[in-house]
């Protein structure tokens, strides 16, 4: 998919100074300094970021490899990380089991620090972000058509904890880190106008939420209703306001009322109860869950109206949800999943979110308050989204 | 709804001979004979079937009195009655508490043999049929587009076990009896040509699985997946058939596939595991699943083609059925239920088997054999519809 014959467009990766035991240790300033070094090109990259070391969950700071930076390739120094909900469910295994250790992460925001010779969509000092998958085959019609999440013979390759050859630990690692290398296709142009703070959640709670409100084809008023408020909930209702959507917001947090209403939300819904959803029963057109537990779904989805859809995009344990069925034949509902969105998707809720102002609220926080951070995110404490600085690990 | 000033269509309802203690002891040659005898119109009517009486679900014989018959009421004389697995679950209580005694049965062919003076649609000797609701408010939105199952006031009034005030038992007694009173509205005219013991089923199994295919608007040569083929199963598959329509069976019962292929099917899969489900992945234009309990249902949705459409009419225990959302988000498919179908659509689908001579594969029974037709039912024994002979209660 990549043009073959750019010549003149092609760098060629540098590296200077230190090298040791078949391994880069690369400061940004130095790999910016533009040489004709192919040797580089074989070298791993040393990496140093927080990896979970077995189920419980624990992030612990841990040195690692990346792969060396071939000729597709960028290396990006990461910036910002975000911290998302299912960086928590992988690590504790409650979606399979792991191999460990392994560094989290999907929402990857940096500076291009190196590219492959091949590389013509990014030059050094580029902006870039990383998302939700590094791979794919690059050949079946889903990936020609750009929905590499959902390639038909490999599968996507997941940012982390996916089985890759070419990742000196066997899997590959996330964001969690100070740096990453990636195939030039699966890395986000971030455009010069937003800060990577506030890219890095686009590339997971942006994209997830943002595509299936796309699929949906809502029309100026409609009414969409999104269910759970945190990092990919909040994003919703600001996509959904800034595209004309009248939103209603359901969580179960009285105290995120305010906010909401600041993102633009029409009304926020307090569910203490499935009696404060009755009155909502028929009136939406739409609806996204965020919620990413098991939850009594049947009676949320009971408030869209009959033939429209409902779309679970947070996932639970084991991705197991009660539906009920009784509810589902009276509703009249669809509902379905949506897993993230294809790389030109992606590249396009980053580039809507920038000339839009569309920013997530964040947290920044230091390495050293990660795992605060995910028991905060676990009990709904998170505003909305946590931020990683990477200069911290 | 009813034309309210239609004198010369009046009929007076009529009867003779035998009437003690408010009941009316109907033979059809009696009721069919006309006189003009408004007293009658007050009498209950005296009817005899099978009733459960506590959620063992063991059925026994049971007298019971209808109400009389209003202005805009008819007698049926029932001549058959079909099985269907709602009878099962509605009676031992698997889909919520039940008034006992109850007389189930929403498949409902017979003769009428005595009208209401605002009767228009029948008059005495007409093949007349009642399927799985009684009556509803006629006056919402749903009720006027002819959707009564989905009457936004009252609801539905369910042909069984539904509390209503006009029957003396105080819930309304279904067709395992040898009459029933039903709003004209409610029954369905039984083409001539058309024996009344095929028509029972297809007013539960014929339009709860006719709604939903129709709804699907799929083209001519468009696979159709059907999973589970009992009474509703069997009739899927001969209505898709007959509409052009490459239809693929999934059963677990290898000793069906003989009669699913004589059904018009293109495709038998035996399914003994989720294994056997994999090369059908993404293969199916739409799928129909009449399962009546909770089973892995994910690996079925799996075969419908991204963006299909998948509905599951079949109503298991409490209704609770698992989805797993990890199979959601990347098969993208649409889940739905569908309840029965409005009046219409009961006609539309009656008169379409007429024409077409589409008709249920039946085994008659007597009364005294219910019981053991239930089990059979329940232990997937069933070949495909029991069809009771209402002539033995
Ligand atoms: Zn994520
Ligand atoms: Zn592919
Ligand atoms: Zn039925
Ligand atoms: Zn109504």
């Amino acid at each position: 998919m990549e043009p073959k014959d750019q010549s003149s467009r092609r760098k060629f990766i540098q590296q200077s100074a230190v090298v040791g035991a078949g391994l880069i240790l690369a400061g940004p300033m130095q790999i910016l300094a533009q040489t004709d070094n192919k040797e580089i090109m074989n070298k791993n990259i040393a990496s140093k970021g927080y990896a979970g070391k077995d189920k419980q969950g624990i992030l612990v700071p841990w040195n690692f490899e990346r792969r060396s930076v071939g000729d597709n390739d960028i290396l990006i120094d990461i910036k910002f990380s975000g911290i998302c909900h299912s960086d928590i469910h992988t690590i504790k295994g409650h979606w399979g089991q792991q191999q460990y250790p392994q560094v989290p992460g999907h929402e990857i925001a940096g500076i291009v620090t190196a590219v492959g010779k091949n590389v013509t969509k990014f030059k050094l000092g580029d902006k870039a972000g990383v998302g939700c998958m590094v791979n794919s085959c690059m050949e079946c019609e889903s990936c020609k058509n750009g929905e590499e999440h959902h390639c038909e013979t490999t599968g996507m390759v997941g940012t982390y904890g996916s089985p890759e050859k070419s990742s000196p630990s066997g899997i590959t690692q996330g964001g969690y880190a100070n740096n990453i290398v990636v195939t030039e296709h699966f890395a986000i142009k971030i455009p010069e106008s937003i800060d990577l703070k506030y890219a890095a959640p686009l590339l997971c709670a942006g994209i997830t939420t943002y595509s299936p409100m796309m699929k949906a084809k809502f029309k100026k008023g409609d009414k969409i209703g999104v269910v759970g408020i945190g990092g990919l909930g909040h994003l919703a209702i600001k996509l959904a306001v800034s595209k004309g959507a009248e939103v209603y917001a359901f969580t179960t947090s009285s105290s995120k009322a305010d906010d909401i209403k600041r993102f633009g939300a029409k009304e926020v819904i307090i569910v203490n109860s499935a009696e404060a959803l009755k009155p909502w029963k028929g009136k939406l057109d739409y609806m996204i869950s965020t919620v990413p537990y098991a939850y009594e779904m049947s009676a949320y989805i009971d408030c869209v109206k009959p033939y429209g859809y409902f779309t679970q995009v947070g996932q639970p344990i084991n991705g197991e949800l009660t539906i009920n069925n009784f509810n589902m034949i009276f509703n009249r509902v669809n509902f379905n999943g949506s897993l993230i969105g294809g790389i030109p998707e992606t590249q396009e809720v980053m580039n809507y979110c920038a000339e839009n102002k569309i920013y997530p609220e964040i947290e920044v926080i230091k390495a050293s308050e990660i795992n605060d951070a995910w028991t905060k995110v676990v009990n709904k404490g998170a505003r909305y989204r946590y931020v990683i600085d990477a200069a911290t690990f």
